[in-house]
């Protein structure tokens, strides 16, 4: 087995990095999760975090750390959104060139926020593409051979991953008063978030089990843990939009496999009464992708009584639309 | 002229009654805000209070002060929600019944909360009225009388008032390091609130200007400031439902005639807008009447370009699926 593509040393210098950049995002309890689950629930509220979302600090991450030259030609991704924003963003605050390349029907909300974050940054542009028919990452591939830009992917990156690893590092110094956490909950797409926290959380608080979460519809990285490889599905149709991944990464996969316990699996209608949850009893606006861990607690996929649980909440970017209607029940 | 209801001596009492019982709610910044206004614009978010709104520092600050006598028989109040909760779940925590005076129209969320807050606690029970045909303060004296319990009103009390006030008192306390506020936006309703945020402003801050906030509909402290006393209307319709009371009280309305700089009124589109705004944004729910102040704000009814602005976020009690009608646009 080769050597993991980020260790804690990697986080660490992540998180100097991003000091004074991303938010140091509130963690927030709640009596009536700590009551239906018997556990004390410790929330880390990325939705909070600049741009709505965890994604922006392992893409800052990664920008902060190009050369002079990789900075006059710019940064292309691809993304279902939040890493758009992210990148995006994170390209403006540093002065480089962002082109992004998104699916056509990512949350209109997300695309203009996307457009936004590049405004009156020169050279920077958003191309929509058809995520049913085109493959993003030969495409991501092609734009970048011609135009010398540099490929930042959303997850399988360890620069990327390392950055995020940063939101378990900080809920792990956020919650050390009172106790060290017994479990830690991470929503998992490609992989990205889940690999950095494990690593982080690994050498902070050794025995702190990791627990990934993923849509009924998604498991992918479920499916992979279990076959021992990385299982390749097609795209999963949920509407935890931001884990409509086909595959783990190359990079984060292996991590995975060495430090989360398990994956475990949610429905759609447990994500959506998770948002109405977060909405009624705790204030908060989380987007569905955002719900995963909490959904997997709240809902007893996975139980926890009496431990102390850390929840990652990644994101709040939904279309305000798409957020009425999913409050009101329409789950389409 | 008779000596104020309340004096910040009673504003700091009522914090020291209420430390470690009340949560300190955080206060949010949000770039976007500042832009649109041109100014440095500090959220007190009070919709993260226990039970959703400021409405529990009164209550508590109130039946904290009950004599033996009349924790044994009990508090009566009659409240378009809020305050209903608040009583509720104070009269718990004290170990005292309550009995809840609540209009039949009042947001099912509240009514179901407010039952949900007496839980447990011997002799407690919610009474409905219809709002237009019957007077609230007429059936709660005859009840209070009825049964010997003591009347705690909504807004016109000394130790309600008060209460209220720590939540200013807080906010000041809280962005002292950047510097004094020089403006500060509160709702209106019957006006414990701002009654109570302007004795603990003036007293803290002096010259920070405190600027009310009512719907256009229920102008009615608007109307008694010209007047020069106290203007009763009708029961006004408006989605800010924590804002349709009829008149000021007599011991707040004294205080906004001494200490409050005006107040200016915005529509229910705008308050709609705002809570779009809180959602997409700040990813935060915020009610209707919860939204008044922001909604001056950033809607123009006060300017405050190169400002230090606090506003008070009063609270986030909405039933979910009006307030998904009312981020879908539908203002009825």
């Amino acid at each position: 087995m080769s050597a993991p593509a980020i260790a804690y040393a990697d986080v660490e210098a992540a998180a100097a990095r991003l000091r004074g950049v991303v938010h140091r995002t509130p963690v927030l309890r709640s009596r009536e999760a700590d009551a239906r689950c018997g556990a004390q629930v410790h929330f880390k509220c990325e939705n909070f975090q600049r741009m709505g979302a965890f994604k922006f600090r392992g893409a800052y991450n990664a920008l902060a750390q190009f050369t002079p030259e990789q900075r006059r030609a710019g940064v292309i991704s691809y993304s279902s959104g939040n890493h758009a924003q992210a990148i995006a963003l994170a390209a403006r605050l540093l002065g480089l060139p962002s082109l992004i390349v998104m699916p056509q029907d990512a949350p209109a909300a997300k695309v203009a926020a996307t457009r936004g974050y590049q405004a009156g940054c020169a050279g920077s542009e958003v191309r929509l593409y058809d995520r049913y028919t085109e493959d993003r990452e030969a495409l991501g591939a092609r734009l970048a051979a011609e135009r010398g830009m540099t490929l930042i992917p959303p997850y399988d990156h360890p620069h990327v991953m390392a950055g995020q690893g940063t939101a378990a590092a900080e809920l792990i110094e956020q919650t050390a008063s009172e106790g060290p956490l017994d479990l830690l909950l991470v929503c998992v797409g490609g992989g990205g978030l889940i690999a950095g926290c494990a690593v982080a959380a690994h050498h902070l608080t050794p025995g702190l089990r990791v627990i990934g979460v993923e849509p009924e519809a998604g498991n992918d990285t479920q499916q992979s843990l279990a076959r021992g490889e990385i299982v390749h599905i097609d795209t999963p149709r949920t509407i935890a939009d931001g884990a409509q991944t086909q595959h783990s990464g190359r990079l984060t996969f292996p991590v995975i496999q060495r430090l989360v316990e398990s994956i475990v699996t949610v429905s759609d209608a447990e994500l959506a009464a998770t948002m109405a949850f977060f909405a009624e009893r705790m204030k908060i606006v989380v987007e569905p992708t955002g719900c995963l861990a909490a959904a997997a607690l709240l809902h007893g996929a996975v139980a926890a009584p009496g431990l102390r649980v850390g929840v990652i909440v990644s994101g709040g970017n939904v279309d305000l639309a798409r957020y009425a209607a999913l409050l009101g029940g329409d789950l389409r």
